[in-house]
């Protein structure tokens, strides 16, 4: 069974992933080319349905039919792909973000935030940080980029975090095998008129099944359909795995490898002894971190969806799992939301709006811990602007999950791209801890102790060292182990036999063979101890956000245009809620005068005393295109300098103006800004500004 | 010339760094065990004065006796010791910061924030944001820490962005040559008590001018003092320079060299196209990011001083090389601090008091921008809480320069190691944006335009090809060049000349001769043009601030200890502003009591709904040790339930205590916190509780 990064973020029909380890990361890796080819390509060739496969349910990270995008913005490939690139073309001309290096032609997969981006990215965090860290006393930490090998080989990124790549055999160029089998088995799909019925069903077998392929499936594959390299039709190596993980080496000696840290959690986990301790050695408490991870794509695709650095925000919740409870439940118990749980999806029905706390009470979300904070990204994301039905909570199927795994989902975000990953919200019992605690020796547990004593009852193996030693001489020692390492259960069975028969038979693995036990050589048997705590290693619930993803789509779902001066010209606005706007307001002199000039300082100044970014644009345009300009980048509020008493301010949405006093302008954007009163409120309490009024800033002068 | 990433950080007394394009980044380096070993060794021996090197100063990152520590705290190398224990301790043992990767035994030079050590880096960088970007109005941006090898090229890193190792030949462990030499010396001189009037010159020689000797010249030192691997007493390799950025690879092909970037001011440079466009083609304007910086330090030594992965948050701010004035100059003219100019580090004088204004108009320093930002910084980190006469504004000498660069002073905050350089604020002239046009040939430049066109006068050589041709054949092309890169001088000469005489003597260096030229071969003229607008490549003023070392300098400002209970108990205490306090506020039910809790909880919910960082502790603890824990983590504010209508809130600082409304704590603490009202205000509205009062929570109890 091949593991791969890539294959932890997409469906499959196969179960795949119950011995991965690296599930968790998923969040990180979602968004392949493969998502955008299956909501745009799906109506046409329902894939896996088609192919025969019994249970296969639609891709889940972009579902086909049932789950029809919900906004009418997006409504056909063709209109999604002219709004993307509206959207993307307002973006990279007013800086939001802009290709690294770009003086130097650029590397694929990176970018940078520009001021308004940059600055939208930072009322973001603040934000994630009051929701979440201020508002549960989590403890956030801040732990270093570079890592040292041993502890990506704990969490086994070193071994498993790979995608397969084959290269091109003369030029050396280097690609993901699966996409090209994919983007060759859509091609034929789609260009050839007359494929037969079976030649449909068996490209959209492989198309299904691709992610659960071996590098030698890959391969042979690639060999029956003779694909060569896109670009020069070169003959392609075998398949063979990647690591994602940026390489360096730490100090001087080149014998310390290091990695870029993949994802922020490993700091968190390397932690846990000394933040338990912190938390006065009480469970459960969260730690959260926020900073860069690194994944080195190897054909990075889809802008800032898929890129090779990227901020992370990530929880871990410690929790005894023997009470996942959540003394907050209650708090988000009424909220009701798009919820596509495993039943659905595997029985092809769509999303559905479910009460948080029936879906906990009736099982169908594993615990009251993982369904508080399903509630509480909920109340983050739609708070940040992201449109309530164009965000769903999906279940990971089955087969998406690590055994190890309690329950996981994802909150997705649909954008033009399809559903998108953004937040991962995932139980992954205590698979994390035991690993670092069998790595480095250094026991990550927590101890429950007990109000008195209690006396509990313990199977105790006793082996007689001679009787096996005159048994099995040289390999005493293994079935020593052996027996030593036997379950409760198995000791017990054990135990039963010996008493009817006076022997049992009994694997010993490392003699790879079965040996017969008799009742002289052991003896099994109950006793009573008493013990003062229970020792025990912590479930973790793991929140883990990519910050860029959910930025993006947040530009997606706040955009939109409305006719200009004449109705050919569109304008763009971008609607961001106050909270997240980059700069909370403009201030306008309408006509070059030194006294405006003065106006505009002076309420500049009241509006940096009051913390609240903002700019003067003093150019001369119109009144109309300042506006436009400031809409464009999503200003809330524009402050027109018309008079030296009172002043007019006018709101981006609704266009609509007040006048106010000049003394007090600071304090009503202030209100306004941190949510303390609404446009209505403003408008309620102040004289509107009529188009009659020979002041007025006219929108379209 | 050794020119090396560790030598721009430290003094000499030869002119080593006038050819250095990285005298830049010396904020990131400036640290190493010889500012340690200068302030505790200098007072015996006086280093370059007693070598007899002519004009050398003290070493300016440590100054000798002039600059003795001002603070009381720290007033010998033992006592100085003894305090940074106490701090560190503390720190560790509260989870400030912990060595990262500590299960696994570590990594040298890399370390977490825990979680009040993060919560008070995230109030340094909120605050940082708050003073300079919003303040300014400065354009942040957020660039990726992988960068590929061509940035790092034009900007010299990858040529001369090294420190000078040698191996121990046996183990292969790596040393920085200059630490290995400059260790031998001070041991001698510390440790012979004989020691002739000529070796200590000697000695104190090789220490003063070690940052200027070449690989050569460090490798002969190392072979005549015959000074082996410190551990092992192997011999030891030839010094050789090692690059100190983490180099990694991007993308699969393993063909494109990257680096985490050693800085972050290169993402800001290569976007000053877009970036200047975004301000409306206008200058001045200022860019800003912060993030993290990475550079592979050979031995990382003095825990958070230096280390492998560091926060920078680093500002350019770009401006017409003819117009260095600033429009809020006034706004800071009158603040006076310390500052060591120049003239006062090279006749051995110490800081004084200056006014920033005279400081400026004077000359002191370049000019109004460069001194506006100095002021800034002033302001910014006394309000963090350094103290006034621990902080001051050293100028570069000469030597520690760049060529280009106009001006250059350090803010250098005394802590137990020495005078540590936090934040450096230069003058690079045009430099970065000229390297950056270079390499990539886009035109890194502004204009400004002329509001009429301007009639110039301007000098044309016109070649005659044809006598060119006839006189020199195959040179021709040579010579044309050479004419036509003439500066203006060298073409108004010749044309005197050739008018004088007919022929001038003409120096080809590319022919590496010098040619005749006649008056037929050349002709050289004034011609009137009009010009409407001046093109320039803008220069640059970089205040680039070290958060990490900032951070650790507060730490130390910030700590003191009293008595506790008893006259031996020493109770810690971080007394920090408010701004920064990592928690602002606990809440304490004075015993275990149900109505207590309720009170407890609805005071934590009314300071959560005004964004105030607060604990509860609920341990059964008596309020005398839960003071001092929170003391010792800088909780300013401390509201103990004792009653369920009123509680007692006190101050860290002053243990002074009032009584105020449960109704009213959320409000208090609030404006408190924002520095809307002191203590005194709070003593002078709330009645204060005094010992007599049965309810008072006893300090010591």
């Amino acid at each position: 069974m091949r593991i791969n990064a890539h294959a932890l973020s997409l469906a499959s029909t196969l179960h795949r992933s119950g011995k991965n380890p690296l599930s968790r990361s998923k969040t990180l890796t979602p968004l392949s080319f493969s998502t955008m080819a299956a909501t745009t390509a799906s109506s046409t060739h329902p894939p896996a349905a088609a192919a025969g496969a019994p249970a296969a349910p639609a891709a889940p990270a972009a579902p086909a039919a049932p789950a029809a995008p919900a906004g009418n913005v997006v409504s056909s490939a063709a209109s999604r792909e002219a709004f993307r690139q509206s959207v993307v073309n307002t973006l990279e001309r007013r800086l939001f973000y802009i290709p690294s290096f770009k003086i130097y032609r650029g590397v694929a997969g990176l970018y940078d935030y520009g001021p308004p981006g940059c600055a939208v990215k930072s009322n973001v965090l603040s934000f994630w940080r009051q929701h979440f860290v201020l508002e549960e006393g989590m403890l956030e930490v801040d732990c270093p980029c570079v890592t040292p090998e041993v502890v990506l080989k704990a969490s086994g990124h070193v071994d498993k975090f790979t995608d397969l790549m084959v290269k091109d055999e003369k030029t050396g160029t280097c690609y993901r095998a699966d996409h090209l089998l994919k983007d060759h088995c859509k091609d034929k799909l789609e260009n050839i008129a007359n494929l037969t019925p079976e030649k449909v069903a068996e490209l959209n077998h492989v198309i299904a099944t691709l992610d659960d392929m071996s590098a030698e499936q890959l391969g042979a594959k690639i060999k029956e359909y003779d694909i060569k390299a896109p670009e020069t039709n070169n003959p392609l190596s075998d398949p063979y795995p990647f690591n994602l993980m940026f390489q360096t080496s730490i100090g001087p000696t080149g014998l310390n490898t290091g990695y870029m840290r993949p994802e922020t959690a490993q700091g968190i986990f390397v932690n846990f002894k000394d933040l338990y301790y912190y938390n006065g050695n009480k469970l459960p408490f969260a730690a959260a971190q926020i900073g860069q991870a690194f994944r080195n794509e190897i054909s990075p695709r889809q802008g800032l969806l898929r890129v090779r650095e990227f901020t992370l925000a990530e929880i871990e919740h410690f929790v005894d799992p023997e009470d996942k409870s959540h003394p907050k439940f209650s708090d988000v118990a009424d909220l009701k939301f798009l919820m596509f749980p495993r039943e659905e999806q595997l029985t092809g029905q769509s999303s559905m709006t479910l009460r948080l706390g029936d879906a906990v009470s009736n099982g169908t979300i594993n615990n009251e811990t993982l369904g508080y904070f399903i509630g509480r990204v909920y109340l983050f994301l739609t708070r940040l602007g992201i449109e309530k039905d164009r965000l769903r909570f999906r279940q990971h199927l089955p087969n998406e999950m690590a055994h190890y795994a309690a329950d996981c989902w994802d909150a997705e975000i649909e954008c033009s791209y399809g559903w998108i990953e953004c937040v991962g919200i995932a139980d992954r019992s205590a698979y994390d801890l035991k690993a670092h605690t069998e790595k480095s020796g250094v026991a990550l547990v927590a101890a429950e102790k007990f109000a008195e004593p209690r006396e509990v009852e313990k199977l105790v193996i006793t082996p007689s060292k001679k009787d096996l030693g005159l048994a099995f001489k040289g390999n005493q020692k293994m079935v020593l182990e052996a027996l030593d390492a036997m379950s409760e259960a198995e000791a017990l069975e054990m135990k039963s036999k010996l008493e009817s028969s006076g022997e049992a038979e009994f694997q010993v693995c490392t003699l790879n063979k079965t040996v017969t036990i008799t009742n002289k050589m052991v003896s099994i048997n109950k006793e009573k101890k008493k013990e003062h705590q229970r020792v025990f290693t912590p479930s973790v619930i793991e929140p883990s956000f990519g910050i860029g993803r959910i930025i993006y789509c947040l530009f997606e779902h706040c955009f939109y245009t409305r006719a200009g001066k004449t109705e050919d010209e569109q304008l763009n606005v971008f609607g961001f809620p106050s909270l997240v706007a980059p700069i909370k307001c403009t201030v306008f002199p309408l006509v070059k005068n030194e006294q405006f000039d003065a106006v505009a300082r002076d309420i500049s100044k009241a509006l940096t005393a009051s913390g609240i970014s903002h700019i003067i644009d003093v150019t001369g345009n119109s009144i109309g295109k300042r506006y436009a300009r400031t809409d464009e980048i999503g200003v809330p509020l524009a402050v027109t300098v018309d008079s030296t008493t009172t002043v007019t301010i006018r709101e981006r949405d609704s266009k609509a103006q007040v006048r106010v006093n000049i003394t007090e302008v600071a304090s009503i954007v202030k209100k306004f800004v941190e949510g303390h009163s609404t446009w209505g409120d403003i408008q309620w309490d102040y004289p509107a500004n009529h188009g009659t009024d020979e002041n007025v800033p006219e929108e379209n002068a």
